[in-house]
């Protein structure tokens, strides 16, 4: 159901309202009056009259229909009036009360799920608990006793959607400093049951919303996120987005905050990725992205151009642009050649362009510089630092170039000194810092030029067997046969029980090869001898299978179903692969070099299901030590292609699981030469055990 | 020579003083009256009196001791007139004018080299050319054009040393906004006769300054810095450093401005970290690093206490502090049980705490909470984030702990809605941003907790033998030789010139073994086939000679040595150690696990010269690799000592070469299980070809 009637509601009947304008009833009360709203309803047993407006006993008494009803009570009030307000008709309530799950008590926590319930079964859409509420500028809408917005703040485009009141106050103030104005501003409580990705959602529909700013924590749907993402992109609206607990620590306070999912950093990271947003790592960040937004349509990517009258300016801006993921491209001959004829010999005019402080005598040329500047194909952006004392000068000739251009400038002026608003009148940025400059034109100029990921489409090739009663894992066996039935290629190998069958299959199999203990109850066999390599004659095997077994039968509780035999391949690149569950997003795989690449170095990468061919190549190409994929040092190249294929099937494999499978892992997944495929060595699936039997495995 | 008549001159003449106090001559003599400076003597045969003040025509016509003259004249004028000052006994200049080596031409580059001949031969000290001047503000001595600095600007502690006269006034007015004063500012600008360093050190002296902010492009005199940064170490001063250039870009730029030595940016990092600063990767940081320094004796590291009353604020510090490199260890219980007994269940009392919104009602807990999060022994400072309604109030509880404290107090107020003067007046420090309030925080507890490396004693144990005249580089036996002179454990080998010699020596040297080409014309032999691994019998080491021999032959200009045999060594890991000559820095050591490790991964250390065998160890252990040489997944554990030990050995070779040693790479190292030592199995020795040589070699 829309959220019209919370967010643009006609008429707001106000439960708790005050005549204290300085109370959680009586804010809300005194903005919507401040702010012409006209239908406003206070009720309130205690008074007949309330800042000037009728107050009525009960909501059953409000004589008019109610869009939206505004809980300025008790914890323990909220339910039943909810239930009086849905028997009235109204179809949305904000509830500003906390005492709820967020106490981490039992009494709050059972009081939110009854909550929860109530909508359920009702459909009313219920904002909150344990929320600041909202404002709506473009309709004079203030749901909210936070006081940081005020009637007569401008309205915009930009909306601004938070899980914490404090940052949203804050993040509105910084962006308001930048002359940022807003549609919708959103604290979103407790999410009992309209939750962020909800509002997101609306926004993505909102015709007064350009733009959204998001300040997360930790999402409770992570779908539906996506969905609301890829509105946004759809409706080419900008989506920026800070998320707290990059750090362990931080995500420890996070999790503690909102009790919400615990969802893994990597999951996040690649989420935002797939769903296109732009990501700021300071908070700072979404006002200076907002900011950019209100000059957007002119900026494509974040390749600069730079002009300044300062060296060191020039160097600075050089390096907060590059290690932002920035670019400064090299001008052309025919860039460089005019600008060389123009400033003198100690000027570099290759890009960054030195104008000197000759500029100062000649003037005229900065209108020529800037166009030249602007003129190469492959930029996107015009940065100009000109100091203070030396901009307002200058403005009439950047007027009059930003009024011909088909790109952004942006000037940067560390001497804060600048006529900030009539550059914003002429369409020119400004910043007055060097870093915060740099970030916000990267982490945009990435966003323009990223299309979001389309998520691929999974292909269900084919079913799983029925997955053992009471099992924690497939035997290496069975999850390599399930594997290849959905396309994965693996090793084929025979199971042997004596030592004698061992000796026998060995010889028909072929040497050298590797002998590995079938046990559902190991899962790391190299660490514990149970893996043999290079095995070159029959009585190698035969000796290997006597050792191995009896190492098994050393151990408690291992189950031994025998010992597989298997060809040892030569030659190729060892990866792995691996699909994992993460609480919020799902399914996640993750490709990355074998052993200590993986272990001593992180050099993984990971994305969400559903992962084609394509998108699993692209994430090999994106490996830190992709070289050694590509004929390091003489070696052939690995096919990857094959590698790439056998891992959408993996991933396909996931998706066909259903709940009771918990991960799937292939290591190694052997890269051979170009043309002769990759192959699965060795496979793990784990399977979710059923509540009852993880109870007392606990 | 002190530099004292130039930063705290007695007496000032100003050739070229201007009656225009808009223009070069006219500032600085504006400034200086202003300023109360009594002896100021404008030249100008122009006129009789400027700004008031008698002006006589000539500098010999100055009827006073004069300790400093100002050059406000055409770079023609300036040799000429510092002649006359010179003779007339003037110890010290200022030389204001462009039109020297920063032109990129002749001809100013000559007027520089003259400059320097003069100041050589004189002992004149000289300032500039190209510079802004300095501004003493203890002393009230104004000796430059700039107008960011006025008389009536307060005087504190804090110097300011930059080589761009932009980013001067920039990091000034930074400053000065966090309520920072300064003793002097200083721009160096084309360092033709004064250097960066030698301000350094005479700021290292300096009764007046306790904190020095450099802004540096590049530097002329490595050692010198180093020395100078000792001083200030020693003198318990704050030295912070913002060097751009980070990026290739940026290092470009910066030196297309200074026209310095372009030392390498790993060299630099490695200077900056053995000279202890503290350095700072946004130009605001300077600025930040000095306002924190004026509490800074509370502040012991970067172990972090934080409170707030909201979860988010804390969060968000907890991800900025750990990201920076700080730290938030969680509490004793003996902390958290009496925060838990005043805060509601769904506040955080581990660290961060959230004293939750409750603390309104329960201001006089705030006292007690920041005691007990003071009291653990591993917290250095408090961050407390209190938003700015909130912060006025809380105020005085703040005054009172932090009147007790004997630990930072530092607020973050994201509102910038507090009262900043009445915090500082009380010893805590400000911040209205949670990123910039950690990345201080952080670069300054590092400081605090770093220090500086001691440069260690290199042993001249052995001398070279005498370098072969022409060559660019020694053979492998010679320089195996030679390093096993200096105590850098060497695979013992043969060299042979025939095929029955080969096999007759292989014979005595034993299998498995490794053939290699000798020739002073092919560096790296693995690319052309011309070493040979693993062979097993004299047949195949009589082959592999023939087939190497037969390789040679056919390169055209590879003269052949012979071949050498040498035992192929099994287990151990292999890292590569080498020592380059960096133009600023001099001699930098790089360690590093070999082949993809270094090539793909860049997972290496540099450390600047000498190293001894502790500060080898320490690099080998800071390798993100290094579990690979520490019994990694059940290897033996790799005799690390050893390798220091060698890789010392290798430092004091290098420091022992002389000029006409250019590089040493020994690669691989190979360390073999602990008590087994360390073995160079390659070593590369390049030599300087004398000037003439190389030149025909261009």
């Amino acid at each position: 159901m829309s959220l019209a009637a919370m967010l643009k509601p006609r008429s707001i009947a106000i439960i708790g309202a005050s005549s204290n304008k300085t109370r959680v009833g009586g804010i809300p009360m005194d903005l919507l009056l401040r702010a012409g709203f006209e239908k406003v309803f206070p009720v309130n047993p205690k008074n007949t009259e309330i800042q000037g407006r009728p107050c009525f006993p009960d909501i059953e008494s409000v004589p008019e229909p109610v869009d939206l009803v505004l809980l300025a009570i008790g914890a323990d009030e909220v339910l039943p009036n909810l239930e009086r307000c849905h028997a009235r008709g109204i179809p949305a309530a904000i509830v500003f009360a906390a005492g709820f799950a967020e106490t981490n008590e039992a009494e709050g926590i059972a009081r939110q799920e009854a909550l929860s319930r109530f909508t359920k079964r009702t459909g009313m859409r219920v904002a909150g608990p344990n929320c600041m509420g909202n404002a709506n500028f473009g309709d004079n809408v203030f749901t909210t006793f936070g006081t940081s917005f005020q009637p007569g703040d401008p309205a915009g485009g930009t909306a601004l959607l938070t899980q914490s009141g404090n940052m949203c106050a804050t993040v509105y103030r910084m962006a308001r400093r930048a002359g940022v104005a807003f549609s919708h501003v959103i604290n979103t409580g407790n999410e009992a049951d309209v939750e962020f990705s909800d509002y997101l959602a609306f926004l993505a529909e909102d015709p007064a919303t350009n733009a959204a700013l998001c300040y997360i924590e930790e999402l409770r749907d992570g779908p539906a996120f996506l969905k609301a993402a890829a509105a946004f992109r759809a409706a080419g609206k900008l989506l920026t987005v800070y998320k707290v607990g990059a750090s362990e620590k931080g995500a420890e306070a996070a999790r503690s905050h909102t009790a919400a999912l615990a969802g893994d950093t990597a999951a996040y990271d690649a989420a935002f990725s797939a769903a296109g947003v732009a990501r700021v790592s300071e908070l700072g960040g979404l006002a200076d992205l907002a900011y950019l937004h209100t000059f957007g349509s002119k900026i494509a990517g974040s390749a600069c151009a730079i002009l300044s009258v300062s060296g060191a300016a020039g160097a600075i801006l050089s390096d907060a642009l590059s290690l932002n993921g920035g670019d400064v491209p090299s001008f052309p001959e025919s860039v460089q050649a005019p600008l060389r004829a123009s400033i003198p010999a100690f000027g570099m005019v290759s890009n960054p362009v030195d104008l000197t402080g000759n500029l100062v005598n000649a003037n005229d040329f900065l209108f020529e510089a800037v166009n030249l500047a602007l003129s190469p194909d492959n930029i996107d952006v015009l940065v100009v630092f000109l100091p203070g004392y030396f901009l307002d000068r200058a403005i009439p000739q950047l007027e009059r170039a930003a009024a011909e251009a088909r790109k952004q400038i942006i000037v940067v002026d560390t001497f804060a000194l600048g006529d900030r608003a009539k550059l914003g009148a002429a369409g020119i940025a400004y910043f007055d810092d060097f870093d915060r400059a740099a970030r916000a034109i990267c982490a945009y100029g990435a966003w323009k030029k990223t299309a979001a990921a389309s998520l691929d489409k999974s292909v269900v090739s084919a079913n799983w067997p029925e997955f053992p009663a009471g099992e924690p894992a497939l035997t290496e066996t069975a999850a390599k046969e399930a594997l290849a039935a959905f396309g994965v290629p693996v090793v084929h190998d025979a199971i042997v029980h004596s030592r004698q069958e061992a000796e026998d299959a060995a010889a028909r199999i072929g040497f050298p090869l590797v002998a590995k203990l079938v046990s559902p109850d190991v899962a790391h066999k190299t660490e514990h001898g149970l893996i043999r390599l290079a095995l070159k004659h029959a009585d190698e095997v035969g000796a290997a299978y006597a050792e191995m077994v009896a190492k098994a039968q050393s151990m408690p509780g291992v189950r031994i179903e025998g010992v597989t035999l298997e060809p040892m391949l030569t030659g190729g690149v060892e990866i792995l692969a691996g699909v994992t569950r993460d609480p919020v997003f799902g399914w996640m795989l993750t490709v990355g070099l074998g052993g200590v690449w993986t272990e001593l170095m992180k050099d993984v990468r990971h994305r969400l299901l559903p992962v084609n061919a394509s998108g699993a190549e692209a994430m090999l190409r994106g490996l830190k030590g992709f070289q050694l994929l590509d004929g390091y040092r003489g070696a052939p190249k690995a096919d990857v292609a094959a590698a790439a294929q056998a891992i959408a099937a993996l991933c396909d494999a996931a998706l066909a699981g259903g709940d009771a499978l918990r991960e799937i892992e292939i290591n190694p997944l052997l890269i051979l030469p170009v043309g002769r495929g990759a192959v699965a060595v060795d496979a793990l699936v784990l399977l979710n055990l059923p509540a009852k039997a993880m109870e007392e495995a606990a």
